[in-house]
């Protein structure tokens, strides 16, 4: 089997490993507070010159989204979102849990519309019979199907947030990916537009950790108060910082996505020459396509896959890049894949010749 | 400075490293559905060959009491436990965070006493307008203070809790050095007796991780449920499962909880011999005594610990030792020990004698 | 201005008053316990003659909602509804404030539909990312359409959620007004297919007052300790207990409904006789009615009604009648509606006069 | 049975009953929006004139402290009162189902000292393990003991609590009690000192109700949201208004309260007569006394009270008069303590004998 299943399928890149060696014997102290958890804040507040930002480390990105929300919402405010956002459709209620409502507003490729976004907020603002006040867009960049915000989406949100006096929070979980996907900014950008977000060490080459940056300053004091009650501070937290140290101090981060990106490119381009549907189109490292059943089960003792849903007779599956994935992957998973279209092309002749003989045969008059 | 602040102050035991190197480059399935979670439930399992448990892991501790409440609790059902316990001191309200009430029982050397727990149900159930359900006694052991409970306490306080309907829950943040403190049970035996308990791995060796132990049929469905809704499900699951593999393939866990309180034994022997007054007397790697101001000044630049509290004119502090403490380690600080008494007691020596000094002075007369 | 604005904007019928005072001056047992609110428990015990159920009384509906799901449901467990559910649309995130998540179902002129249930039912338990259990199907009976389910859809939903291990709970905020619509069912009925429902009083001649009725027995422990805990014990319990024995005592509840669904019905009927589009067809005392400019402008200074939503130029606006409305004021209700629309008629006509001029005008040439 | 359970056994005052009965029958605009809610606030605010304040209505106590509590504390913020408050003893966990922490101050005569209050946030502040803000005071006037807060005490808490940057908040249940038992501050020092408080109508003649009273301008926005998620906005909330219309039109409010707090002195300076042990030194409606078996037995199949604790083979009694009582009823209960006494010391008398009986015949030798 070929490993196409997720991005977090293996340990961590070789710097990480080896700074976890190198200080194994040292004595530090707990909860976050030794040099490497600074050195590692340093080091992301270097990616974000023009803005002063508060960073926090949080070991994995449920948890990191629940401290997030616990923090910035009163319990009166709401969260807007695409329908399709990883804290609907994949958290098992965590956010609810916290007491918070969330308000789906249908997605587009993954992403929400600024225009969808401002009728919603307008609607909900006009409703005297609503009594919340929407406070807080969620997104994620890149999408839950792999797509990316452009500038110009990223800077009309930010916008509109503003306009109504609601923060911009970004689920970084493939943020990297993101970055390296061919669009005009940078984390720099990310850390103006958005009042805080988070940058995903788990899906990008780290063994765990999630980094949490707050830039509006209004949202910075007693973050460590929330996450300490919501149980989301390390006691050797040195660990997490290592994580970003490893992936932000010779770029490995934008290095391992940059790599991801590229080999699912590969795979994309493929899929498309072969004339497999693309459920979406994809910049990033997470490929979506239709199979059919021929297809799918020439595939699924070959190659380790998820299934992301059923439509119909087909199967949508979902293929992931990764720092780790090989190249010798790529191209055993792409003569799988025509070897796939072959027997799929081949069972409809067959069947189709068969349906010619069946209708012949019926068609014969004594 | 030598270090006595804690025993999660270094990364782990080389067989957890070797492990995490070893398989570095597998691919694992997510979410702890891995062979790495399999087999650390089994070899956990393995000491509790009378009750058949459910095993999970989760990362670190404030956490792992979150979910377990959660889990357990009803809305309408609180929690007994003593005043010193962790959930009522140091976890920032995360309990109560979840929607619960403690209730606080005076401790007896940070232990909850069976006749204080009947008193306290009975008082409680009779309360016509208290109108919730006492269900959970959460203890520790190790306590807070170092302390052990006894094969007695804990049998009576289980036939307790059976008797109101109650659960047992035990934090076993520190368990490796209770069993290890000289006690007559096993883990086989806590089985037994808990509902539902956590071993530590934090505080013993690993780099993070705690291995929960459900035992109470009625309460093992849907943990991973409440797990994932807590965020306190790793993507990487099989990181914390090599944590407990390490720990518990060649008994390390014992080894070194054995190790930890027997540096601990060495100094508490020689702070009884130096005459400094306990503030406890513990049985395992945590030590509480009392310096004063003299003792206090000598120390504090050449040892790392934790002031416990203020007491008059005193400081409590708090030396820990774990399976990283050094015998090293252990000799320098006995010899700081009886320097910074000898240096209290010339400094008292000198008081003494300017007093008498001064005395003398107003006593003569012309 | 004639109020068809609710039908909770008087006071309450006759009798309830009669009982506030003669009982004004006599002394009772506080929260629930007296003899009040045990005779109020035995008229609506009296209706499920079938069925020995637990009743409760709360003083208004979200607070009713929100007390019985906190009581029902564990933390991992969802609730399933309509989109255009009371406790989506009408209580400000009270239910997601309890913790617990809200799967939105879109709805089929404001009923679920059976098979919509079943394939959200299916798809959640088929998602092995979801981990969370769907466990309570919520429905309101009059829905806030107006609109009221069948026997067989009742008895359908009942069955799927038995089949799937879920609870049925029926928002009975105007579940009077159902039963007189002229189905083939009783509360009987009600309480054999539902695990849990309301009553309403409020919307149906009381002062306020919901009665809670458990017929579930899994259901029945602790429901008064979670009332409680939410604040929702009335001290002079007696006082809810009162509007139920008066809208029992002489079938009143059923009464008051009867009458306000026929002044509806009459209401109706006219606003289809003058050809006015509904938004809705309703059989009980709420209807939704499409107004263009022309007849809003005239009817919203005469008659005090809702605004329900806006829809491209028009309004659709509610009326609602009550125990209290006067056939009276429906009589003149329908004058103004009449008006109204030989109001836009007679603009329309000049309209097209006005544009066949300009037509003409500028067909004419030289 | 004469009563003396509590202070809400009986419906509501004269005018109160008139106001619902007169205004039955007009039609109101509900959730609070109508002309009676405005008056009941004009009303109040009239006797606050110093302070400019926001007003709201909710129907009952533990409801009021839930939505006042949700309003002001954000997740990591904790709440400081004695430990004999009700948020501590009866509400059934209300407040921690919130997710906000209780930090108990143990209370001296049902008080807060500024003494201890000032050395508890101290305490907490320089903890660095902690954790949480402390944020808000809470305390009752009168308390649950029927003792009052002095000028001096209530402007000393205030000054610690504007020091320390936290809020002051006052449950009112029976602050027209507090008011009328002699000391010298009104209202309006009161408004000044609270950043928020309520006053009880519940048990001071009403049906039901408390009025919230927000004075810190920070508090003001958004508590009707809050309110509204909690359940605690009644659909006909003018009822609410026409119970603090009916109280503070003419000054009822304060004229009940002084009429309760006359009776209960009578009462208490007979026990003290009579010889009885009083638990606590009362200046309001609620006197509590010491009884002995033979007191307990003759009392308790006349006198309604109710049983406040069991102490050795005593019973604490509580003894609750209100603007109900009638002096009647008083006269009656001073006698009934006056027989009852008469046969404790009968019985005593009695046992004395028979000792001394028994011990002479044991004297006595052949």
């Amino acid at each position: 089997m070929i490993f196409f299943r997720n991005d977090y399928g293996e340990g961590c890149i070789e710097p990480i490993m080896k700074l976890l060696q190198q200080a194994n014997d040292e004595s530090n102290p707990g909860y976050g507070e030794d040099k490497y958890s600074q050195r590692a804040r340093e080091l992301i507040q270097s990616k974000l010159p023009d803005v002063p930002s508060d960073i926090h480390f949080i070991v994995s990105g449920t948890l990191t989204n629940v401290v997030m929300m616990r923090h910035v919402l009163r319990p009166y405010q709401c969260v807007l979102c695409t329908d399709s956002s990883h804290i609907v459709q994949h958290e098992a209620g965590a956010i609810e849990q916290t007491g918070h409502k969330i308000i789906q507003i249908p997605n587009s490729s993954g992403k929400i519309s600024a225009v969808s976004l401002s009728k919603t907020i307008n609607k909900l603002n006009s409703d005297e019979h609503f009594l919340m006040e929407p406070k807080l867009v969620y997104l994620s960049n890149a999408t839950e199907f792999g797509t990316v915000y452009t500038r110009e989406e990223l800077e009309e949100i930010s916008r509109i947030c503003k306009e109504n006096h609601m923060y911009l929070m970004i689920d970084g979980a493939r943020i990297g990916q993101a970055l390296m996907s061919g669009i005009d900014y940078t984390l720099n950008d990310i850390a103006k537009w958005a009042d805080l977000f988070w940058i995903g060490g788990t899906k990008n080459g780290a063994l765990f950790g999630e980094a949490v940056v707050i830039t509006n300053n209004d949202l910075k004091p007693y973050f460590r108060h929330v996450q300490k009650q919501s149980g989301a501070i390390l006691a050797k937290g040195w660990l997490i910082a290592m994580q970003f140290i490893g992936l932000f101090e010779n770029d490995s981060f934008y290095q391992c996505a940059k790599y991801s990106n590229e080999l699912a490119s590969i795979i994309q381009n493929e899929i498309i020459r072969l004339g497999y549907p693309l459920f979406m189109k994809s910049t990033t490292n997470q490929i979506f396509l239709v199979l059919n059943q021929v297809q799918y089960e020439y595939l699924k003792d070959k190659v380790d896959f998820e299934i992301w849903t059923y439509w119909d007779e087909n199967v949508i599956i979902r293929l992931v890049t990764s720092w780790h994935t090989s190249k010798t992957a790529v191209s055993t998973l792409c003569q799988y894949l025509q070897l796939a279209m072959d027997a799929s092309k081949a069972a409809e002749a067959q069947a189709e010749k068969e349906e010619e003989e069946t209708e012949n045969t019926e068609e014969t008059p004594v």
